[in-house]
C-alpha cells in the first residue's frame, strides 16, 4: 500500500493545482496551457473547494492518491484544502522544489477582496511563503464547460514571461481573464486589489421536515473605488486581463506609524 | 420556528466571535473583560474552526441558534466558519452596524504569517472589509484551561483605546500576548508581521484497517527575519504584547512598478 515515489527530470518543474477539484475542466485546460514549458506534475483537491481561502487542514489526517488529469506527467488528488495540496506536493509527493506553482484556472472571478475568501489564490499564496513563484489564474465564467481556449493562452504567455525573470521567487500573481473572444481581450494590464465589499443577502428557506429556517450566502459585489484606473475591476470592466502582485506581509505601515498604546 | 429579532440598546455595540468555537474559555474571558464598554453580542461556531483562515461556506446553507455565553447581553451559535459568524452577525442577526468587532481570545498564537490561516483573524478581517474596526486576540497558549486573565487586561485596554479613536474604522489589529505573569510583561509593541515559513513535516501512519497511509500536517515555524527588531515575533520573544496592524489590500505596490507584460 506504499506510493511510490517518482523522480522528476531535469525539466522545469511545474506543480498546478486548483480549488474546483482535480476533474474541474478548468485545470486539465491549464495542464494543457503550459506543458510545454516544463514537466507537469498536478497534486489538487479530490472534490471543489470553493471559498477555502488559505485555510489548511489540523484537526483531521489527509490522504492522496493517484489520479489521471489528462496530459499531466503525473497526478494526484488530496483530500484537503488548496494550500493542503501544495504543502503535501512540497513536502511529501514531489522529489525537488518546483520552479512555479500555479492554480486554476478558476472557474470564475477572483478579483478585488475574492482574494481574501479564494481557494485557487490560498494555492498561490501558499507556494509564495516558500518563495516559489506563483500564480493563480482565473476566468470570468462560472460554468463547468466554460470555453478557456483564451484563459489558456494567456496562461501560458505569462507562465513563461514569470518563469522567464530573474530573482522570480517573489512573484505572486492574481491573474483574472475577461470571458470573451480573443480579438475582444485589449491585453494585460498590471493592477491593484480593488476596495470592495459584498452585501451580503443570506437567502433565507426553511428545511423540508422540521420546518427550522437556514440561510445561504449570497450577496452583491459593491466596488468601494468606481472611478479608479488602475485596479482589477476597472482592468476587467474594460476589456484587460488583471494581474495583480500580490504580498503575504498584509501589515498596515502606514497605521504602523500613527498608532499608540 | 421563526427566531426572534431582538432590540439592540444606544450602547456601544461590541460583536464577538472566535475560531476555537463558542464552547471555548477564551471567547467566554473576552466577553468578562469587554462587558464594561457596551453592549456585548456574541456569535460564534458552534464547533472548532482553527486553521480556517478567511473561508466562507458557499455550498451548503448556515444555521444560527440560541446559546449561553457567560455575561454576554445576547449569544448564538453558528455552523459556519469565523467569517459566516460575522456576515449572519451583519447582516442577519444585529439590527445596526457594531461600533467593533472583536476575535478570540485564542488559544495559541497567530503571529507571523499565521495570520494567513487563523480564523480568528479571517473573522477579524471581515469586520475590516465592512469598516467596522476589528481586533483579533490571541494567547501564546494552546491549553483548554489556560489562564486568560492577563490577556484579558490587556484586551480590555486595547479595545477601549481603539473604541475612542477617531476615524477608526479602518483600525484591523492582529494581537499576540505572551503567556506569562502580569509583572513579567514589558507593554505593547506595534509591529509588523514577521516573515517566516512553516518546514512542513507530515506525520505520516497507517489506518488500522485498510493500511492506507495517511499524512497529519505538522511543522517547524521558521523566523525569516530573526535579527529584526520591529517584528511581532520580536515582541512576543521579548516580553511584549504585540498589535500588528492589518491591511485587507495585499497588492504588491513595488513589484507593480517593476512588472511587465
Amino acid at each position: 500500500m506504499e506510493e511510490e515515489v517518482i523522480q522528476t527530470t531535469n525539466r522545469p518543474l511545474i506543480l498546478i493545482t486548483n480549488d474546483d477539484g482535480i476533474f474541474a475542466k478548468g485545470i486539465r485546460e491549464l495542464v494543457k496551457a503550459v506543458k510545454d514549458l516544463g514537466e507537469v506534475w498536478v497534486v489538487a483537491p479530490d472534490k471543489p473547494q470553493s471559498g477555502k481561502g488559505h485555510s489548511v487542514t489540523l484537526d483531521m489526517p489527509l490522504w492522496y492518491s493517484n489520479a489521471k488529469c489528462d496530459e499531466a506527467d503525473h497526478a494526484y488528488k488530496c483530500t484537503g484544502t488548496p494550500a493542503d495540496c501544495v504543502k503535501m506536493a512540497l513536502f511529501r509527493i514531489l522529489g525537488r522544489k518546483p520552479d512555479i506553482i500555479l492554480s486554476g484556472i478558476n472557474h470564475g472571478s477572483n478579483s478585488s477582496i475574492n482574494i481574501l475568501y479564494s481557494g485557487t489564490m490560498g494555492a498561490a499564496m501558499e507556494g509564495a511563503l516558500h518563495q516559489i513563484p506563483s500564480i493563480g489564474f482565473s476566468l470570468l465564467n462560472f460554468t463547468p464547460d466554460a470555453d478557456f481556449s483564451t484563459a489558456g493562452k494567456y496562461a501560458h504567455d505569462i507562465v513563461k514571461n514569470v518563469m522567464a525573470m530573474e530573482n522570480n521567487q517573489n512573484v505572486c500573481l492574481n491573474v483574472n481573464i475577461p470571458y470573451d473572444e480573443p480579438e475582444n481581450i485589449k491585453g494585460i494590464k498590471v493592477t491593484r486589489q480593488c476596495p470592495g465589499e459584498w452585501r451580503e443577502d443570506f437567502q433565507k428557506n426553511y428545511h423540508p421536515s422540521n420546518k427550522r429556517p437556514y440561510y445561504w450566502l449570497t450577496g452583491e459585489y459593491r466596488n468601494n473605488a468606481p472611478e479608479a484606473t488602475d485596479t482589477d475591476e476597472w482592468a476587467l470592466n474594460n476589456g484587460y486581463v488583471s494581474v495583480q502582485p500580490v504580498k503575504v506581509d498584509n501589515t498596515d505601515y502606514e497605521m504602523m506609524q500613527r498608532l499608540q498604546f
